[in-house]
């Protein structure tokens, strides 16, 4: 299956997207929640039986709704730093033994869709194709051939990072966490429609319709599963969690001569049978004005 | 005004605490909230109105009530690392120019006198009192002359850090983010009963009732106010997130020989005038014991 959170109007509700339909869930089935919580704490029987009830309904087309985060409120969102061996080096870091890991919070996230805010204090802003692994059974010393029975589904991530300041220290987490930087979505698809732990999906990124990151998610040094077992080591998962497994080489501070993001430009994210993920980059002026205005 | 969440047998309520005494907040005074966040989205005025109300009630012994976390659900939990110049010494740092910053997860997190977990995995927790900061007034581009009016209260934080999961690799997260291993509270003190900024104060741990850590909050490389004008540079910070101030010298791993906690330990954590933060420490498989007890 295919979700997605969007807003219809000023109206947010969870659909579930076939071709160019989008077929809405919430209020049909049972299912009450305006955000993807209430799909995966139901679990996959009542899911399915929501998605039947919704298909009785008549569709909109999934092009007439603005995507929305899938979810209102996050839960932990645990990032992969150097997790394609080709990115490692670009950056100038050794090959790690353990996957370097960071924490994003909310509000450095956005949806699809929505503006990318470059920061008046930097113009460093780079653009991070990731696969995005969405926890739909939390756990403990999860092993890593159940990990991915743990997995509610997958989705597209820019993991938006301004450059010198996430160098400013060793530790990346300003860098990573300005305002408005991360984005996610639209669409989660469930693992039973893409190869397993999503490997071998190409990846991508564009900037102003440029491909500026091109490789396959079967390059990552630590797969989705020996990831949530390596992470549920130490902390508990819980559903709703996000794991974001890190970016492929390519990135625009590490190119000769460097590349950044500004005002006008738009970036997209891609994952092959997933979704792409685009978003215009705006000045902090601009943000706070259609802030204001919407 | 001194601030306690607290379990009196199974009801979670805020309390507010004058001596030994601990005069229940939630339920009167228009303060429906059985955390800490009531309080402060209702600003001053409410809160002066509700602890007005509570005190016309009949008091419980403050020992009497079993400490829980101030929030039910947490906002941002931001944490500086290298704040104190002899603690960046001694772990063998450079002075750094900017702050140090991590991210902890509410999952890592567990009340003053709750179990605080070894992990099987390694034989290296170590503690780390830090004076935490509690947000107010929310706010981005915050300026450092009006950072402290940003501020709702200070409490006692052991920052409880698992060593060589921390140094796996330059990212500091696993390491700061086991389950329950960071200890908060248990009393929110509001700024008009401190020095400014939290400034001036005692700041001690002892294992065991040994002294460990024995110095002052004026050791601070980047005081209260300067730290939320850094941190709001980059996000927005909101109503209820929390900012660790770091650790000064003496930590377990920095000693020769190096000191760990292990079950059967107690670690308590001082801040003048602020609180004392007691946890036992216990194994990983006592603490499922208890949780399937409770």
């Amino acid at each position: 299956m295919r979700f997605m959170v969007a807003r219809d109007g000023q109206d947010t509700a969870l659909y579930v997207v076939e071709g160019e339909d989008a077929y809405r869930v919430t209020g049909r089935g049972g299912m009450d929640g305006t955000d993807l919580y209430g799909t995966i704490a139901g679990g996959p029987a009542q899911t399915a039986a929501a998605v039947e009830a919704a298909k009785s309904g008549a569709p909109v087309p999934a092009a007439s709704l603005s995507p929305a985060l899938p979810f209102n409120r996050f839960g932990k969102i645990l990032c992969l730093g150097l997790n394609y061996v080709d990115h490692v080096k670009e950056g100038g870091y050794e090959i790690p033994s353990y996957p370097a890991m960071f924490i994003r919070v909310p509000s450095s996230m956005m949806a699809a869709g929505a503006p990318m805010i470059k920061p008046d204090c930097s113009d460093r802003l780079d653009y991070e194709v990731e696969l995005m692994v969405i926890i739909g059974r939390g756990g403990r010393h999860i092993r890593e051939e159940d990990a991915l029975g743990h997995v509610f589904g997958y989705t597209v991530f820019n993991d938006g990072s301004v450059r010198d300041y996430q160098r400013k220290t060793h530790q990346w987490t300003p860098g990573k966490n300005f305002d408005a930087t991360g984005s996610l979505g639209p669409i989660i698809v469930t693992p039973d429609e893409l190869p397993a732990g999503a490997a071998g999906l190409k990846i991508q990124s564009r900037l102003n319709g440029q491909v500026m990151q091109d490789a396959n998610t079967s390059d990552m040094m630590w797969p989705v599963a020996k990831t949530i077992a390596t992470v549920s080591e130490f902390m508990t998962l819980e559903p709703g969690d996000l794991i974001a497994m890190g970016t492929p080489p390519g990135v625009g501070h590490a190119r000769t001569p460097p590349v950044f993001m500004f005002p006008g430009d738009v970036v997209e994210v891609e994952i092959e049978n997933i979704c792409t993920c685009s978003n215009p980059v705006v000045s902090e002026a601009d943000a706070a004005k259609n802030e204001a205005a919407a």
